[in-house]
């Protein structure tokens, strides 16, 4: 304690000579774990740099470095760290010297292991202030640690360490921030009992990298030029990537657990891509802007399928691992060293542009970039000699945000010469040199205008600089960190039991790595070589489609996933083959969660499909407005029909919602319906109908123990649900048994008893409504994934 | 006919010793127009060649050359081009030698002027049958003639020249089949008055060089590799390329009337981009099939507009005209001798795949072709300089189909070794050797696998040899030219008054002529050289809005195109103001055929319009069906809705159609939808009504000398309209007039007397109903075109 004191008490006599009048008032930051790895390697620096830039400002401060070691050897060991700090290049020497100096005397090391320590601390903090009779400005505290550790501090600081009214606390947690969005809900919860948002500082050190940081400002200031052509109609593709050569040799205990979906893609590569493809905020810099905005880009974003990445792992890591997690030999990980993942986005504006996110360790170069790649959209007259000369509009446009590293070995970015001159704030950006011996993607430097950073600096010092201007747009809301979870967990998820492609490292990859983008996802372009699959990574036939019957009908059965494409194939062609023969394809489909799936297969992956010429009927509907979030209709409509180009006329949803009032009687519903079927469909025979199964065994709306509907003529009527909402509409068994085919689609665990049972009763519909299902002179086909198959 | 008897006989003697027997019938082919330049260079040489290739077929041929020259001359000129034929370089000289002698035996010159010159040809030919024993299997009329000459020809034909029942005739007519729509029309009306649809081949060329004619059997037989790619979501463009490197000279009376769009892209450019993108008919090789396919590849063209072409004309090409056709020095033609267009469908296969025809005179290099490019799907990991070896999946992906000429010199069939190898048909297509130091579209020729002809054979050969098996699918039909000339015409009347730009030819062209696709069409790439601008060019300010004042509120005015694309960029402005206001857009839209162009417009021009959160209204609506043609809601449908994304629950159709009856009083479809707004609408008033106005003040459904609807409350009414059909729906005049905006558009001279009349009178609704709209706190704007507004 008298140490702080009587440094403080040096640094005001030479800084701050009449320091009570100048002073904003005071900071106290306490870096937690300040003698690990990180801390050494970054966080003192940057912090020396926030002194130095900030020495003069009216703020004066202190620096608390803490963690579990005692006094004396932390002192020891952190003194070590920070005798070490360097000056910057562009710093005066005599200047750094006197400032080194007064930043190690106001830096003190504490020990914080229990809560009497955190007591002392703060008591420590307040005491300073008192005597040197210094307003309070705020604290920082930065949690360089394990996030097993966050809880414990946390709940530490928020009952020991908060500064006083008036002042500000801010609090810098470092990722890992959960391993799923599970995990890191509850993370997020935990520490929302702590701390409130605007408390939270989480780091993603890509968002202090120059070129990702410069990637909102870029699209601001060049509006004019991009405006037109940020789009579907002129942007060909994005690329994000992060290509490393190094290995996860002597960290395959972190990684082991994480992988490269987590360690990159999920955290910085989609950081990046969402400054490119957000809509642009009025006012960039307002934090709350760019997080409304991002969410919305998340919003757009097509959920993650398992075929929407290609995994790889580098040959060494199993031994890596076995080695330095003491596995058996026989181990055999899953996990992921190099990821390509195709994203897309439904919204107007990206619709159809492919966003690819690559990252890879042992890979060829070390490089990182965001692409823009623009669409040829010139015809060139002349033959290709002439044509090539000058900044012909048909060479390749493209706008790229370089991280670092790989042939340039500078953050830069980049734009095509046939594209526009950018603005640049020249302040902060500078034209680059010319190279004439450099390519870049296959271009010669020359044909970019080329721009790198007046000053390097490193990421973590603009963070540090970041926190402490509160620019939160520079750091991880909650909100958008659970947005980046659910959006990657399906996919981790879905590909936890899929075994990736092993790769030997280095250039010998050749073009194993390589993909390309195919229906419904991404695939390696070239056949995995015989020689690189270790035996252990055979896989059982698990995707091969069982053909068989199921209730002397027609049995498909597969994973879901495959299940659901082989549906939607088959009603292709149902569709197809019934145009070819009436002009007309009848398709009624069943409301539920079973068939969501199925509709965003058949939107995206079934551009053939003859929608114009499809009527879509409903086979049951809840007594609810159409635009209700129960409404069958309505998921039906956000699912498929919004997608694809059924014309508005051969649309019928049920008219549940007549006269300002839900399936009443007189009004009706149910006749129109019926005479509308009638009215298009020839002799009332769908062409297609689709059903589920519930586990009482009901399809359509009809529900056990009800003789409704199960007999007499072929109609349409009101029926009483056992679940809400009661009421609904539903086609009756004999309409529906008029059909020419029916598919009954049955997914998951949670039906495997109902589908056990469907295996053994006969016809009976009073109790099993589904069991009634027969058409009279059409065809049944079931389809039952595994789950619902074999339990 | 002595002659013709004696050397029928000669030649039965020495080919057919057993002719009765062996005969299927003879046939007679007379060449009209036999001693003209096109019978010279390629009618004659053809018709010789299937003499070789049919001796042996079991028919019998003689061959009439006709002209209008008396007997004596046009014998000697006719037999002066016989003489010069050449034997195939295939062909056993010795049996060539037998064969041509032969064939001069059986050629002989008839003078066809008069009826009567008829009469004896069909006399001659009757004569020879009967006297040689000889079924007739039918006649070849090949009008080699200028078009003015087709009309009396064929009634001669018709008349006089008809072979017996269960002979067939084939008349065989060579472009120009007229020079827009309509003349083209009233030449087919005027042909189907003499001959019978099978009876006509229309040649176009190009449908016998031999890589056009092999576009569809490659598809075809490759539809394996194909199915899966030939779609939007795998190419990038298609091209087709006609580029010369001669110029007009000598042909200028010709070309003046016609220019490149006539002369080679409503024709040669247009029929092999139709064989590309075609569905595939079941059967390539019907016919029938193939026009049908081709009929709906036209319907799902989008219409051509002023933009969709650039044009140009070499600089000599005025002075050429003026010293050809004695024109006075000061002469400009406006001809264009370069254009190049872009054309897009609206097939679910094709939809936003940019097909561009490109053809000049005096350009840099002779070649022609056409290509379909695929997308870039791949992402090659390992950096550039390994990716380019061997068939990266990286590199470009296409198929060629190369005319001839240019650097191959040979017609042949190019893939992409990257996409597949193609299966060709090996009697007629070999495989082309490797030649080291080509390059073709910046790839080197060993990236593809090329083939050519086994035996490469003229296109008049080619086209001679199927009129002889009756092949119609190489030729024109009177149903293809049409909608070829349907499509065309629209583009070649608004372009009529655009100056081309010049070019100086050959490769001083530079980059003068590139292109580029912009918003709404194509574009010159670099802007014109001022000093290429004869002053003469200058055009006066056509195309400036005018900004002013009618009845009080703003007038926008301009030329129809420009004052359409003002409104619908003024449209969604007004839509994003108001969704940045209210979160959503009320849009009433008014029926008729003015707002068609602008639906088209906000449909193909405007992806960043908020349909999302857009309402539409109809301001008025005919008492049909919504699915009838007459229906405003069709319209509105086919030209706006179906290509956006506003969701099914905010389109709002006026039910006009209930309980299966229309307008019925007591079914109370306008407080219904009185209803709906008042439920949707806050506080009943559109965010905008867009209205037209009729040449009789109508505006909405509210017409002149009705009290209906032009007071009271804000509501929906029935209205009766002096035309049919007669009942209509319809907003009430206070209803509008709650509007926060109200446009009015107004297009064509045949609204000038009644925007005239408006610009005088002042608040007179029951005259002129359109006079009453006053937005009570809204604004009003006045969309009028020049030609309504000046005359």
């Amino acid at each position: 304690k008298m140490l702080g004191r009587a440094l403080c008490t040096v640094l005001f006599v030479v800084v701050f000579p009449s320091l009570a009048e100048a002073s904003q008032g005071h900071i106290s930051v306490v870096l937690l774990g300040a003698t690990g790895d990180l801390a050494k390697k970054y966080l003192w620096q940057g912090l020396f740099q926030l002194y130095m830039d900030q020495v003069s400002s009216g703020h004066s401060f202190t620096f608390h470095g803490a963690a579990l070691a005692a006094l004396e050897p932390g002192q020891r060991l952190m003194f070590d760290v920070l005798k070490k700090l360097s000056c910057p290049p562009d710093e005066a020497p005599n200047r750094c010297a006197v400032l080194k100096d007064q930043f190690l005397k106001l830096s003190q090391y504490h020990q914080l292991k229990t809560a009497e320590n955190y007591t002392a601390l703060n008591r420590d903090i307040e005491t300073l202030l008192r005597q040197e009779g210094l307003q309070e400005a705020g604290r920082i505290f930065y949690f360089s640690v394990p996030p097993f550790a966050y809880t414990e501090i946390a709940r530490h600081i928020n009952s020991s360490c908060r500064p006083p009214p008036g002042a500000w606390l801010r609090v810098v947690l470092e990722k890992p921030f959960g391993h799923d969005l599970e995990s890191a809900q509850e993370m997020a919860a935990e520490l929302a009992g702590f701390f409130r948002e605007d408390e939270m500082f989480r780091v993603d050190h890509y968002l202090g990298k120059q070129a990702v940081a410069h990637i909102l400002p870029f699209r601001n200031q060049n509006r004019q030029f991009l405006d037109p052509i940020w789009n579907r109609h002129h942007v060909e593709r994005v690329e994000v990537v992060l290509k490393e050569t190094v290995d996860a040799k002597g960290r395959t205990s972190f990684y082991e657990q994480y992988g490269v979906i987590r360690d990159v893609l999920q955290n910085h590569l989609t950081e990046a891509l969402m400054f490119l493809i957000m809509e642009l905020p009025a006012n960039v810099s307002s934090a709350q802007e760019v997080v409304q905005h991002k969410l919305q880009a998340f919003q757009s974003l097509w959920a993650l399928e398992r075929s929407s990445a290609v995994l790889g792992q580098y040959q060494a890591y199993d031994s890596q691992v076995q080695e330095e997690l003491q596995e058996a030999r026989g181990y055999v990980s899953t996990t992921p060293t190099f990821a390509g993942v195709l994203i897309r986005s439904d919204s107007l504006r990206w619709e159809g542009v492919p966003f690819l996110l690559t990252s890879g360790k042992a890979l060829d170069e070390r490089v990182g970039y965001a692409r823009v790649l623009f669409k040829n959209r010139a015809y060139c007259t002349q033959s290709r000699t002439l044509r090539d000369a000058g900044h012909s509009q048909c060479k390749p446009k493209q706008i790229i945000f370089y991280f670092g590293h790989g042939a340039l070995n500078t953050p830069a970015v980049l734009v095509s010469r046939n594209l526009f001159q950018p603005l640049m704030p020249k302040d902060s950006w500078k034209e680059a040199e010319a190279r004439p011996d450099l390519h870049i993607f296959g271009q010669p430097l020359s044909d970019f205008y080329m721009y790198s950073p007046v000053k390097e600096r490193d990421a973590y010092s603009v963070l540090i600089s970041n926190i402490y201007h509160g620019r939160k747009d520079f750091f991880i809301t909650t909100e958008t960190l659970l947005a980046s979870w659910a959006f990657w967990t399906p996919l981790l998820d879905s590909t936890s039991r899929q075994p990736p492609r092993l790769y030997p490292g280095g250039v010998e990859n050749q073009q194993l790595l390589d993909f390309e983008m195919v229906t419904g996802g991404v695939a390696f372009t070239v056949a995995e070589p015989a020689e690189l699959l270790s035996p252990s990574r055979q896989m059982p036939s698990d995707f091969r489609a069982i053909q068989s019957k199921f209730r002397h009908s027609p049995l498909v059965s597969a994973w879901a996933e495959d299940l659901i494409s082989q549906l939607a194939s088959d009603m292709e062609e149902a569709a197809v083959r019934s145009v070819a023969r009436s002009g007309q394809f009848h398709l009624a489909l069943s409301g539920g969660s079973s068939p969501v799936v199925l509709f965003q297969r058949l939107a995206r992956h079934h551009y053939s499909f003859p929608w114009r010429q499809t009527h879509v009927w409903l086979v049951d509907e809840r007594c609810v407005p159409l635009t209700d979030s129960e409404s069958n209709f309505l998921s039906l409509h956000r699912h498929l029909l919004q997608s694809v180009r059924v014309p508005y006329f051969n649309i019928h949803p049920m008219p549940v919602h007549l006269n300002q009032r839900l399936c009443v009687e007189e009004d009706k519903g149910t006749e129109l319906y019926a005479r509308d079927i009638v009215a298009l469909v020839a002799n009332a025979s769908f062409d297609l109908v689709l059903l589920g199964v519930g586990t009482d065994g009901h399809t359509a709306s009809l529900f056990p123990h009800s003789e409704n509907g199960l007999e007499g003529p072929p109609t349409v009527l009101l029926t009483e649900s056992p679940v809400k909402p009661h009421q609904r509409m539903s086609l009756s068994l004999p309409l529906i048994n008029r059909a020419r085919q029916v598919f009954v689609l049955v997914l998951g665990k949670g039906k495997h008893d109902i589908t056990a049972l469907l295996s053994r009763v006969g016809h009976e519909p009073r109790k099993w409504p589904i069991s009634g299902v027969s058409p009279s002179s059409g065809q049944l086909v079931w389809y039952v994934d595994y789950e619902a198959l074999l339990g």
